[in-house]
């Protein structure tokens, strides 16, 4: 090794010892006669020290000639400081440097090294490299590394088998899009990079596997949002022999144990909640319940008055705010502008304020008499000083934006703490959402979830109220992973692929080897499969998964470090069967 | 949980207790008036017993109607058996049923999954969930996670951290052929799969990371040969401020680690051979150790005697068969017809016996007299009763068949056992080659590999003589990992990419960031990487390492059980800015 030690590990007892360091320049300090250096690695920062009076004069001129991000190796004796620094676990020591050789220079970087830098996200992409040397990335990168390990520690522990799937698998037009590959030893024809390993990890319980997780990339060619990536990694695991129960309680224990190893949190059991009341109480299927502040329908009490908004809307809801009866004009001028935006997409927000003195204040008084609010009042269990937040509108889209104002409103009033972690698990989806474009059922999950048993029989006459033996596990509002107990029935799967208004063909072309499978044998079996970078970002308290990738893509789908997609030879085009459309 | 148990945990303690047991029937016997069913999953197998004159009529019906794979879940008291079977764990009871369920029906397989099936390869691949299902498959995908868990824990415990590196990345028209990807976003633009996280993990070292490991998927479009998948797994390590012997220290304690904790065997110190010795005495940079046999010269004994083969040959060689001198005409004559193999490309082979009596027979006793021969048998160590085996020709050939040669003896002789392990590091390769065609040097390694130290300079003057700062970790004749300290001076890095033929734009195009990344202070840094299949393969004692892949692909590339590749949907195409040549 180029060192004795890192630059994290001295302590007062080192005093004396002559140590080799090596690491990046952080800081230097040239006070005439004495100049300090902060030398840095990933494991801290040590302090050495060069003394005009002592110091040979050799040194003193390489010392000199240094510069931040210059890699170098240091000689010398460790010192006790005179004034310590308590921040820094090395802060006692100093090392009075005798040898001082420069390994590598560095350009001036072209951004600060520091926890907070002056780089823009553009150029901390291109220098990824130099980015990932900042104490916040490097030390998700840590945590992502920890996260791993536990997590294979849990399943290993557990009997669970690590099996690798193949990256080079088939198309399928089902679901999103994919990355496709083309062939040269067949011409004309395309792998898919998978979008999950689902049939194989399937075909891994038809082999008797019993147990099966892998931590595995997946690739979606999809339009990007913030935090999304074309390639992601997952948590993926299946389970032969079990109910949904028996799913829930294994990786309920995952999660358990990631928040006690890693962050020595305890978690208590986690609620179940039924899909209906997650969408009835809280407007959505991943609610944040760190805080209260549920739906409440109004549509009995709040229709049939004169004001038109109420009486044509399908639905009418609102929200608590606690002890917010005193909020400002501009205060509730700045919501009706948060709902009203196009991204959130209501048309108008009413209040009522629950005055102190018993009396109430709304945005609709021409239309409700003080008892009627009253009414509503009783329906939220509103106290003085109470405001109340009411949404009318379609179901859907009515029940979607109060989430939103909801979310908001839970941020703003700090309800939403980093440091709590309220997880739930939802029940009980629908197993087929009806698209009104394409005039066809698309699944939920995804066209293998089983529906709940007793609800099978549905499937052929009311497919759109059947519901999946499916489960998702939220955390503070982010849907981690989500899961469902499978068909593993050969007819069960046809009826399925039926009621997708997939041809006995098409099913045949796309899963043939999946219907093959089911008839030697399935076993009853069924799985999850959770977000690993979203896992990564939620213990990590920050909101972009971005920031645990060591090399993510940019929203075009870009490496902009690498210079990725680019253009290849026509060689390669050539020998791969195909060519560029003009 | 759908039962109490598995079929390989219940043993005599049990007795008494109602168990409930899930899996696949391996074999039914029905006597008439008994019928015993043997239940199997991943854990084991365990007997179900059923008795006409006890047991419910219904149970009994259920039972007949089983065959061969079904999945069943049965329900009964543990009982101890009259006639213990030995041979497996739960031998000593079995079950004797009260409830029995058919959870699923079995066609009848197309082959038998036992331990030795009559299935041919086409048709096990086709069904490689069923062939999953046979022990040894079984045992091998086992141990494969066995290894990959004890792999992460000899990393995490060293303070190496895993970090994924990108999939979707740049080609580059070094080294094999990429697989591209068509990107949707970037109209004529492709990424590339990689072929190893070569230059990420590199960066890594730039950014501070200081010791890198991943367990990750790479990438080569090459034709395929038998221990060869167009998809494959790679142990990636880098670490930084490292010499060569550290880093073979630490990867040396790995693979001890991995044999200790997989097969309780403890590994001597790797002796360490320089790549001219091993080619020298074993015609090979991947030397089978096991066994000796080891290479002899003969040019300065051989030639000028008048033998036209050896005069015009560049190299004369052999190896020494010790007690072999009584091998028979027919023998002898199947070992020039195998070196005469175009595989091997030998002319002929000259054999010599050194008789019990002391005087010697040869194949060119014409041109040789016994005291030539003598002063032979003297180079090799001979005593009377061995036999000599000598080929002639253009040196690399030659080594490479004598190489041939040995190892077929070797493994005919029963000195190759399976049970030995003989690892040795190769040190000191050459950096470069020379390629005739194409009359240029090609990185032997690839082009990051450092010089040795103290041979930079060569690189401008005479770059076929430097020598790489390189290290092959080799056991039993299996290359099973290689490495090198790597260029981490951009001035450096420039030469070596001129040395190779690129020019400064070339270069500049296609590694532009590592040159750039290399002049932000790029820490002195090396690595290494493993095949693992080949890794799992050595470990199981078979050779192909197909058998220890769960999905792997067929010589032409194909997964032919889901049937990819496969064509695409000419909307897919067009999407994604593609045509297929007609």
């Amino acid at each position: 090794m180029l060192r004795t030690h890192n630059c994290g590990e001295l302590r007062i007892e080192n005093a004396g010892n002559i140590v080799t360091l090596t690491g990046w320049v952080q800081k230097i300090r040239d006070k005439g006669g004495m100049i300090w250096i902060d030398v840095r690695d990933r494991y801290g920062i040590t302090q050495l020290i060069f003394d005009e009076s002592k110091s040979n004069p050799e040194v003193l001129e390489i010392a000199r000639t240094t510069g931040r991000e210059f890699v170098i190796q240091a000689e010398g004796e460790v010192i006790e400081r005179v004034s310590k620094n308590n921040k820094i676990r090395t802060g006692d020591i100093e090392i009075f440097v005798n040898e001082l050789k420069i390994l590598n220079k560095s350009k001036v970087p072209p951004f600060t090294i520091e926890e907070e830098t002056d780089g823009g996200e553009d150029l901390r992409m291109k220098y990824r490299y130099l980015d990932l040397r900042r104490r916040p990335l490097k030390e998700n990168m840590l945590l992502r590394h920890h996260i791993m390990q536990e997590t294979r520690n849990y399943f290993s522990n557990k009997d669970f088998i690590e099996v690798e799937t193949p990256f080079l698998i088939k198309s399928t037009p089902e679901g999103a899009r994919d990355f496709v590959v083309p062939s040269r030893i067949s011409k004309g024809e395309f792998y898919a990079l998978p979008q999950s390993p689902q049939t194989f990890k399937q075909l891994l319980m038809v082999s008797g596997f019993d147990r099966y997780f892998q931590i595995v990339r997946c690739f979606r060619d999809e339009d990007l949002r913030a935090d999304r990536q074309p390639e992601f990694t997952q948590i993926d695991c299946e389970m032969s022999f079990v109910t949904r129960e028996d799913i829930m309680q294994v990786f309920e224990g995952m999660m358990k144990h990631l928040f006690k190893t890693i962050k020595d949190i305890e978690l208590d059991d986690f609620p179940v909640m039924q899909y209906s009341e997650a969408i009835k109480k809280y407007g959505s299927d991943k609610p944040d319940i760190r805080f209260g502040m549920t739906f409440h329908e109004l549509n009995e009490l709040a229709k049939g008055k004169g004001f038109n908004v109420f009486d044509n809307a399908q639905l009418v809801v609102g929200i608590k705010v606690d002890g917010a009866a005193d909020w400002s004009r501009k205060q509730l001028d700045a919501l009706t502008d948060f709902v009203r935006r196009p991204q959130v997409g209501a048309k108008g927000l009413v209040y009522v304020k629950y005055n102190q003195d018993g009396s109430y204040k709304s945005s609709v008084d021409k239309f409700f008499s003080q008892e009627d609010i009253g009414k509503w009042a009783e329906v939220f269990g509103a106290k003085p000083n109470d405001l109340l937040l009411i949404l009318a509108g379609e179901s859907e889209q009515t029940r979607k934006a109060l989430s939103e104002l909801r979310l908001k409103l839970g941020e703003e009033m700090g309800l939403r703490d980093h440091s709590v972690f309220a997880p739930l698990w939802i029940v009980d989806f629908p197993l087929l959402e009806w698209d009104q474009e394409s005039q066809r059922y698309y699944a939920m999950h995804h066209p293998f979830t089983s529906p709940n048993p007793g609800e099978i029989e549905m499937l052929d006459t009311e497919p759109g109220k059947v519901n999946a033996n499916a489960y998702d596990m939220v955390i503070n509002g982010v849907e981690l992973g989500g899961g469902s107990i499978r068909i593993h029935d050969k007819e069960i799967q046809q009826k399925m692929f039926k009621a997708l208004g997939f041809s006995p063909e098409e099913a045949r072309a796309q899963f043939g080897f999946l219907l093959d499978a089911f008839e030697y044998g399935a076993p009853p079996h069924g799985g999850i499969a959770f977000g690993f970078d979203r896992i990564c970002a939620l213990f990590g308290g920050t909101e972009s998964i971005r920031d645990y990738i060591a090399f993510p893509k940019n929203n075009s789908a870009r490496d902009v470090m690498i210079d990725a997609p680019s253009p290849i030879s026509g060689d390669q085009l050539q020998e791969l069967h195909i060519q560029l459309r003009s």
